[in-house]
């Protein structure tokens, strides 16, 4: 392909937005789609304190309506998964003939949504293993990590391989300083992200705490390690071989890393929806209906469920203000 | 026994209080052990307000050390679970010659503790079905229910069946207005206790709620189920037979019962230590050394154990105080 790949960032938030200003940083075509930062992002641009040196794009190419984007080669989904009902009327208009969906997100099943919601084009999916907050209208605060693990979804939900296209997209990743590593099977990959996120992301919000705080206290630490055991089976029900001593992988790096605040423990004190289906409800039955009970992964879903009614996260909300 | 029984009630909270003061006000001969309240209750007695009809007692025999107590028949220990670790030190001094204690306390496992602090003494298990709060000092009120269910303790924790000692404290109990019902094992009522105990109690300190909110919701409400269920099988495994027809009882009971806060979350909310080992911990062992497993009541466990720590009591604390 001669001709640049042109992007389009669908949800130019903490995660969408960093990505798509690094790459637009990097000399890409990029056109971000808003939401509530729209009028400030196209007078203001964007603003971006990073680990990796602070950078600001005074001018960026904003929209407000899909329908006023141009039809773009790469079609990057960076909403919530909670969002994705919004799939089949933000995809088609955004695509270009050939052109790709890369989504970047959270838990399992978000691809089959993007494949039924632009039919004739590739999924491929994003896993970002990124520490970054929106501190305040168009400015990104990136904490730490970064790195993107890309994989293509197929339609039988096998091992993809990896086509040009992926390489390609990984090019201009890779040129805009983001750390790739492609993967030929995306819903293995789903799998070991979910073996930390599971445990780690539900019980944050159920005790309200953060990484640290789990890993200190020894009964915690041992339900976390249990949970991500059960995960590991899941994922070998459904056919794909995660091995055990990825356990104390993940219980090791998290020791090692500073304290964090999950992404979904951020979504419930400030009152959103939680990416509960995306990461629980989608797990569990692709696992029950590879014949595998998870029935810790069930508890923390039927925990976070009841945590997840609207009047509940406006509770928390309250709270979060009030502490 | 032709001489009237003489009471000590250790812990004048609003289980002893509520128990004690009933006893008392029937013309029995009661003798209180205080902690906060003393000089309170010294000056000006013991107020109920009951559902049942409200009293005052203006004269206690009220002491803040155990040793000026006189020697009683019969020693009722009111004291949280998390308490037990007085008891060696509170009951010989209390106890006369065939004096008899009474715990009347949540969870399994007290009676063995309240037999090792007491050697050659019998001891009584009451289970309490009592909705009561303390709303000041020496002010008790008594919102519902009231019954309780009175079993001898053996030494091999296997059925004792019924004694001469048992049927005369019921009865001093029914004089005073107490509805009791005897039992010929204590093992099995304290799990069928459990039953209710475990789901309702763990779950409205996790989430942060009460028994309505957990069944009107329907995944809280399935997790109830499935760790009453749990519950009853570990009671099996114990040999002590409750029927899984006993779960959609409790469940029916629940649903017809006012909102209600838990005891234990009462006292998460007031930054209290939780009955986490009388109501969880031994339970979990008991069933354990018996072969079973109870995953989804460990996992409980652990998540209330973390919370249960002392820091972590405080943030309870300071929130409800802010709410």
């Amino acid at each position: 392909m001669l001709k640049p790949r042109r992007y389009a960032i669908l949800g130019t938030g903490a995660l969408g937005g960093f990505y798509g200003a690094r790459l637009s940083h990097a000399g890409a075509d990029v056109h971000f789609l808003l939401h509530s930062d729209f009028e400030h992002v196209r007078r203001h641009g964007l603003v971006i304190d990073s680990k990796d040196g602070d950078f600001v794009l005074p001018e960026v190419q904003a929209y407000s309506d899909v329908h006023e984007m141009p039809r773009c080669d790469v079609a990057v989904v960076a909403l919530k998964a909670t969002q994705n009902h919004l799939l089949p009327s933000l995809l088609p208009p955004v695509l270009a003939d050939g052109g790709v969906v890369l989504l970047m997100q959270n838990g399992l099943g978000g691809e089959e949504e993007a494949a039924k919601a632009a039919p004739g084009h590739a999924v491929l999916g994003g896993l970002c293993f990124l520490c970054s907050n929106k501190v305040g209208p168009g400015h990104i605060r990136h904490l730490d990590y970064g790195n993107v693990r890309l994989a293509e979804h197929a339609a039988d939900s096998g091992p993809a391989g990896v086509s040009d296209r992926t390489r390609g997209i990984a090019q201009d990743f890779t040129s805009a300083g983001i750390q790739v590593d492609i993967e030929e099977d995306l819903v293995l990959a789903r799998w070991q992200k979910l073996v930390w996120n599971v445990p780690m992301s539900g019980l944050s919000v159920v005790l309200e705490t953060d990484t640290q705080a789990l890993m200190a206290d020894p009964h915690t630490r041992a339900l976390a390690e249990d949970i991500m055991h059960e995960v590991v089976a899941g994922a070998r029900a459904c056919g794909r071989h995660v091995h055990h001593s990825f356990v104390q992988k993940m219980i090791d790096m998290t020791l090692a890393m500073a304290p964090y605040r999950a992404s979904m423990k951020v979504d419930f004190d400030e009152g959103k929806p939680m990416e509960v289906e995306a990461i629980y409800g989608n797990p569990l039955r692709a696992a029950r209906s590879a014949g595998a009970a998870m029935p810790l992964v069930e508890t923390l879903y039927r925990q976070l469920k009841f945590l997840d009614y609207p009047n509940k996260r406006d509770m928390a909300r309250r709270r979060a203000r009030s502490s």
